[in-house]
């Protein structure tokens, strides 16, 4: 069975990432697609709107055939660390191929900017280092840089989000000498930010989002969505009586600085020297994490480095919990599979060399209690009784199974 | 002028409270009386009722004419430390007695135990490690030791809680060289921990608790409280909503429970070795504190113990945060006082040998940031607008100064 991997976060899973896993699928001539998807927190430093369970869920519906979950200590992390972690585990599964959306379309062009990249390795990153003293952000400073080299038309545009996580995917693979297939797909209409509707049927993930916690509507949203994710958004809001998002965890995240000082702020993964005074104060005056957010921003950080920053306070990671880590995921977990996909892992599952970790409880490492806690704190942000149902869920689910898809019927 | 001291946590301010100052001034023959007074967490482990700044209104119209805050780290502590942070604070403040209640009743008990078992310390000591090792609870091995000893009649029941406390502010003093007079008023009517109201205008607190907390209708505990109580609990509840409990502050606790894990859990105050872990599966399937604590408990340790530690945990208080401050208060911060109280302020200023701390934003050290801390650990537990409120309270309010008494007029 040939089989292709996606990196995704599906918050939630749209028409566009039904273009994306179908075109995976057609372009790889692959079998099955094994999906690898952040948990409860996401890359971007925030909340997954629904639990990784719900959206396991809509992905299988989809058609994907496994999903594995990217662990808490690859997932809320910058794009090389996310990339990385992604296609390694891709790459322990078997995958044959690896499709990802991007802006430019062209795999080759993925290519040849990396091999551009490592010929001038010593003077980007002289550049880099320049602007970064000019007080720039990191992925501004890397643009930059990276323009200073002046590329040739054939490479991408690395200002654009995902083909930077698509380089990175690249630079993983290379790294890790895998011989995984390659695969883009254009982005359809929708840009990443995009936050208004278009005519189209595709939409971004954002401006769904927004569109949800605006009005809680979601026959405003269902043009843009698969019916299956429209069914699981409504089962869930009628079993855990909210969608999750950041001010859900505002003042979680306003008690966890309280409780901190200065010196023990600083240990916290992400937290760089001289910023955690600034949050110290802003948790003092902010009524809302939006008011948060507009205090402490600076030209220095990006708002997604400053959300993820905020991820690991809330679940009170500290640096050293991160640094102990090895420096790859240490197990595949098993959020859900189809079918085909079961059949597949029985094939495959002699020649994995990481463990396959069906049910957290019988399985245990430093990696793993980062996503079970990141899961204890994803359920406190509800109200009992769908905080205690929330959080008895993740030792109690086996990985989602679909036998048959189109009938909506999970078993 | 001469001053008498009292030790308290008015929670809330009732009759007994007000037979206890008012005896403490005629016993001493006083002009003025001191209160040194619990901030927002409790010597038990509890929050307070509401909030400090309350507390201080309501001592301060009751007859009390000066407020001082026992810093957190002598609050939230066994007897002996919270009796020698009170002993020493009503010392540099120059008291020339100190007043408390007591179930004996006779200070020359007091006396004559703390000489008895002075004489007697090897043999108390080895006692109570043999009575700990049999794995009962602390107070519990001091009790049955000091039995051992086979004390006189003429002293002291160490069983009792409020001879217990008598006996350790003496015990204080004694080690303070301090010249403090001692006088003891016998505890009317009311047992520390009775739950039910006697005919009596002299209800424990315990009792006033419960009887707000269960019906919220101040009329049945009316009785029991001054009339300025009565209406400072009344303006409290309408500004802030609510009364202060553990299980406003269960969902708070059982987050910080899910952001440790046992390696960090252990570095909290007073977590002793070996209960960690208990602590962290109690938090995964308890739905509210009482269900939390009636998980947790032993024998080996008092619920009030336990819910000491749960405060440190709640207020993230590392042992090396306490075990690396002085040994005595190093501020006596002012919350209140009436205009006789300011008089002897002024007399005193200049003998007093540590800051006298008015306004919170004016004065730092590592101390009183765990006052603050703790305060903005105590506001969490509200809602907006009222959370706000509440912290900005905190750097805000100047001490309270009471002009006359009886006509209710706080300026």
């Amino acid at each position: 069975m040939r089989s292709v991997g996606v990196v995704v976060e599906y918050n939630p899973f749209h028409n566009g990432h039904l273009y994306h896993i179908q075109s995976a699928k057609q372009l790889s001539q692959s079998d099955i697609t094994i999906a690898v998807m952040s948990g409860n927190f996401l890359q971007r430093g925030e909340p997954a709107l629904v639990s990784k369970w719900a959206r396991t869920k809509m992905a299988l519906h989809a058609g994907v055939d496994i999903v594995i979950e990217l662990p808490y200590a690859f997932a809320v992390q910058q794009a090389e660390a996310f990339a990385f972690g992604s296609v390694y585990i891709l790459d322990a599964l078997k995958c044959n191929g690896i499709c990802f959306g991007s802006e430019s379309g062209d795999v080759n062009h993925f290519v040849s900017t990396y091999t551009f990249l490592e010929q001038h390795r010593d003077s980007y990153e002289h550049y880099i280092r320049t602007f970064i003293k000019e007080g720039v952000s990191y992925p501004t400073a890397l643009a930059k840089a990276f323009d200073k080299l002046q590329p040739d038309k054939d490479m991408i545009d690395l200002s654009k989000p995902n083909n930077i996580l698509g380089y990175h995917y690249y630079a993983a693979a290379k790294r890790l000498h895998s011989l995984l297939d390659f695969y883009t797909v254009k982005r359809k209409n929708a840009e990443y930010h995009d936050q208004d509707f278009s005519n189209a049927t595709i939409a971004s993930a954002t401006s769904i989002r927004k569109a949800l916690q605006q009005n809680g509507n979601l026959s405003d949203v269902e043009p843009y969505l698969p019916k299956s994710t429209t069914s699981e958004l409504e089962s869930y809001h009628a079993n855990y009586g909210q969608f999750h998002d950041w001010e859900v965890y505002w003042p979680l995240l306003q008690y966890q600085l309280f409780s901190h000082n200065e010196t023990s702020l600083r240990e916290i993964y992400e937290v760089e020297e001289g910023i955690e005074n600034r949050l110290l104060r802003a948790a003092k005056s902010a009524t809302s994490f939006e008011a948060f957010m507009q205090i402490i921003k600076t030209k220095r950080y990006t708002w997604t480095r400053l959300q993820r920053m905020c991820v690991h306070i809330l679940t009170n990671t500290p640096k050293s919990s991160i640094h102990s880590l090895g420096e790859t995921p240490s197990y595949a977990r098993l959020l859900g599979m189809s079918e085909a996909g079961r059949v597949y892992l029985n094939q495959i599952k002699k020649e994995i060399e990481i463990p396959l970790v069906s049910k957290v409880s019988a399985f245990d490492n430093e990696m793993i209690q980062l996503d079970v806690k990141a899961t204890n704190v994803y359920a406190t942000g509800l109200n009992e009784p769908y905080k205690s149902k929330l959080l008895k869920q993740e030792f109690a689910q086996p990985p989602v199974y679909l036998k048959e898809r189109g009938l909506n019927k999970i078993m």
